[in-house]
């Protein structure tokens, strides 16, 4: 299956390491330098189709400047696009497919699942079959429907470890990937690459995910640290200052309260740092008052991150495994090459080499 | 490290998969099944110790009729004890230790992580230092702690996924295992062999927990569908039945307050499959009603078990992959098999042959 992706995206290395479409935080330079090393980074398409459309013309220009990287044979441009699809418009973004044709397409979170099926059908027509489809699920059920629904291309399977938006409950992705993967192959789905998401930010994860049956994966808190993330250096900080991702981060709706961000599906929360903002919730303090606290701090800048604010500082359980900050690419390097290095020698258990 | 616990534990096969200590479910023939394939099987050592005693002379008897896996050289009992550690008097357990000397002693969620200090050293102490201590924490925090506090000679470290009582909130074993392996080894604890726990039920988990770093794993879900397991069977039914984990079972304290067990530290719930007592809960049914209606329902048997009722039913998220019941000695040597040829064949991933 992993060899079947490298058909698809011709510049991949395996295993592959793919950077998710955070919005903002996925920058054209932070998509482009994945790629560039050999895995696929992808944009967040966000609800403006005039927004997207700049983001994708700065994307183009980076690879327009190193000829090897200059789209292929089919002139894919060699990223993806992620949308949260609930928020999104499909007639207002439907030229920006057409104008800038991506390699890949990553739908999620729709009002109902059944939304994939016009999203799938107009990227497939508006790109001539040349933008692949991809789209994320949080279980099993979710995994059967979907592909009934849009026959993607690529399935991102996401763990309840992942930072960000995600399933309120969900499973890790240790016992999730084997299931959904037996379960599509039961309902006639053998085919299809299943990527894996959630904790994954080093070559362990990146290896486990390979032995539980992932085609390859996909890292986001990993990449937040990444030079090129368009990020805060607030929440940078706190990213590598923070660790024991089990207790320091927490599944909640407290971040889109905060942000005001109104229509998220009711089955979806957010793995954020907890911070001042989710104990005083804890205490009780009412939502417009922890809004107008939390904009009072906002001018506080880089300052208001850390466990004293109320800062929105989303982040997964793997965040503990981060210590510093690195370039993209050398992220996609060291974390496909040390899985591969960990495959290759059977994990160290004794008897296990060939 | 996997290659230390053959020294400690000469009839193990690798990779060592481990059954866990269940209350109930841990029955003798299934720590001797267990142990006999090639494993570790472990009893749970509850309360009573007049309960334990009788407990280790029926196991006792089962190797003595085997005399290939009659005590080994140092005449210790070829399976392992597990406490949970807040309910059980140490003066009260401590002549069984000296009794039956068992390979190994388990502790979980005491009342405060110090008391794990007497516990080992009583346990050394009584069995002449035959008998090893195991110590399951939930935290890298917890994992620095028990090393610092009580040294044990295995640290079984259990993520999110696992069934039964575990910590409220932690991650996953796909970030929780390898940020805990780094911490113990920065803190100057890089030899102590980690077990992994929580979402392990077939080979692909088995061979996940080892490329992150584990020295073997431990499975509870899985043994509770072998033949041996000394459950109902209309759980067993319900383990063969459900799918999707993440979704079908959640962390909760109810299953404590339907059974009017009083005492566990507040920060451990359990993971259980939700049935009409949780949603029952969710619309606001005292804890009074559902104690008297679960108590009703006891009475109905098997037939009292599924999504229709409110019966105890202990699972983790790897449920779903559970499909038969097996004898126990099946199960382990399935499971350590096939993760080595997942293991052997680098997991199929292109080029990581060697």
């Amino acid at each position: 299956m992993a060899a079947l992706l490298k058909t698809s995206y011709p510049w991949i290395k395996l295993p592959l390491i793919v950077s998710a479409p955070m919005l903002n935080a996925a920058t054209p330079a932070l998509a482009a330098s994945v790629s560039q090393a050999g895995g696929i980074g992808f944009l967040a398409g966000g609800t403006k189709p005039a927004e997207l459309d700049n983001l994708l013309t700065k994307t183009t220009a980076l690879f327009g400047a190193k000829s090897q990287h200059r789209r292929g044979s089919n002139q894919v441009l060699p990223i993806g696009v992620g949308f949260q699809n609930w928020g999104c418009d499909l007639d207002a973004m439907s030229p920006i497919f057409r104008k800038h044709c991506v390699a890949a397409i990553w739908l999620f979170a729709p009002k109902q699942l059944s939304d994939f099926s016009s999203w799938a059908r107009e990227i497939r027509s508006a790109s001539g079959g040349r933008t692949q489809v991809w789209i994320q699920v949080g279980t099993v059920l979710e995994a059967l429907e979907v592909m009934r629904l849009a026959r993607p291309d690529v399935l991102v399977v996401q763990g309840t470890d992942a930072g960000g938006h995600g399933l309120r409950q969900s499973a890790s992705i240790i016992s999730l990937l084997p299931e959904t993967i037996d379960a599509l192959k039961a309902a006639g789905y053998p085919n299809v690459p299943v990527l894996a998401a959630g904790g994954i930010v080093e070559a362990r994860g990146v290896a486990a995910a390979h032995t539980l049956g992932a085609a390859g994966v996909v890292m986001g808190t990993r990449f937040l640290a990444a030079d090129e993330a368009g990020i805060a250096r607030g929440w940078q900080n706190e990213i590598i200052r923070v660790g024991d991702g089990g207790t320091s981060t927490k599944r909640s709706t407290l971040c889109d309260r905060l942000k005001e961000t109104i229509g998220w599906p009711e089955h979806y929360d957010g793995r954020a740092i907890t911070n001042k903002g989710h104990l005083d919730e804890d205490s009780g303090l009412s939502d417009a008052e922890s809004v107008r606290l939390y904009k009072e701090e906002l001018k506080n800048g880089d300052e208001a991150w850390g466990d004293h604010g109320r800062m929105v500082t989303y982040a997964g359980t793997g965040v503990g495994l981060i210590k510093v900050r690195k370039p993209a690419a050398q992220i996609v390097q060291e974390t496909s090459n040390g899985a591969l290095e960990i495959l290759r020698r059977g994990a160290g258990v004794p008897d296990s080499k060939l």
